[in-house]
């Protein structure tokens, strides 16, 4: 089950842009992520983001290569991030595994992205945003074992696909609930059970 | 190349449940739908149901097995619909391709979906639903070379993330903009073009 070295693995700073839209793409080239955190999003006419994934350390992106397609999205480093270009035609049965694995949690995060964003109320949005980044490589324990996630306002309404003006909002009235506390780029969650229980609209 | 005839096949009415949510989901036991349609979706506490991905024929669902992880969906026969339950870990190579470039497509799909629900207006959500329905099996070409989709308001509400009296709002303005004709559980798409421009919000 040993897993091969990367060969020629890439880097990017937090910020930078790894892939953009393309009609043409190499094909069964796809990425792995080997340190860091990437976000999968699109921009829509204003120039507001919307993130349709997020992928973690061993996940992959670059998977439209596989069908031949168009890449219909951007990849951006959100935190300084190594990657690994792939040949999916020469991995090892292992690791031609470990893709399909991470193609189905892939579905399953996307679905879970899709309940989000449908929920009506913008706060049980944001809790559940808040949930499922508080197991990614944004968040830290502190001290006294509390969750603190490295999010911004922008970075928070693009993945509950709206407006930093109303993910603002949204966070303040958290705040009011005593459920989250903002500071400069980071959110300390304050009542995680309370915060799973917002986020769970629909099953 | 050539795929074994499926073993045990299950049929199913339009509008019969095929699976629900459990906890405790038989391990690599995937659903290849041979016929029909389905889609995936859940509920939420008002019982609103909400679409997180269509299965045409020769898409699989189920993949969470694959997982060893608990089944969060329903998955319902939109169609008189057919399926082959498999054991992923019996499918020769080109099954298991077929297998992996379905997971790639559905999170197309699912991208799709996540781009679809999160636009701000309505009617640009519908057209974007409509645009998808378009290619599925719920579409039929007249006569007149117009494409006839079979799909009730509550089924469009639950696609984009609304209720029914929303829908047919929705439905209502694109009626008024002369895009789509509406008939007794069925539209008529008298605008392909203008609606796939409606429904292009994000790239």
């Amino acid at each position: 089950m040993a897993e091969r070295l990367p060969q020629n693995p890439l880097s990017f700073k937090a910020g930078e842009t790894i892939l953009r839209p393309s009609a043409s793409v190499p094909p069964y080239r796809v990425y792995r992520v080997l340190s860091g955190f990437v976000r999968i999003l699109c921009t829509d006419d204003n120039g507001d983001v919307l993130v349709l994934r997020h992928v973690a350390p061993g996940g992959y992106f670059g998977e439209e290569s596989l069908l031949g397609a168009r890449r219909h999205y951007h990849a951006e480093a959100v935190l300084p991030t190594r990657i690994a270009p792939v040949d999916a035609r020469k991995l090892n049965a292992a690791e031609a595994g470990g893709l399909a694995a991470y193609l189905v949690a892939a579905i399953g995060q996307t679905h879970t992205a899709i309940k989000r964003i449908s929920s009506q109320r913008l706060r049980n949005r944001l809790a559940a945003a808040l949930v499922e980044l508080a197991e990614s490589p944004l968040a830290q324990r502190d001290s006294r074992g509390q969750v603190v996630v490295r999010v911004t306002h922008d970075e928070l309404a693009a993945i509950i696909g709206s407006v930093r003006e109303t993910a603002t909002k949204a966070i303040g009235e958290l705040v009011r609930l005593g459920l989250v506390k903002s500071g400069y780029g980071r959110l300390r969650l304050l009542d995680l059970n309370e915060l799973r229980r917002l986020a769970n609209s629909c099953e």
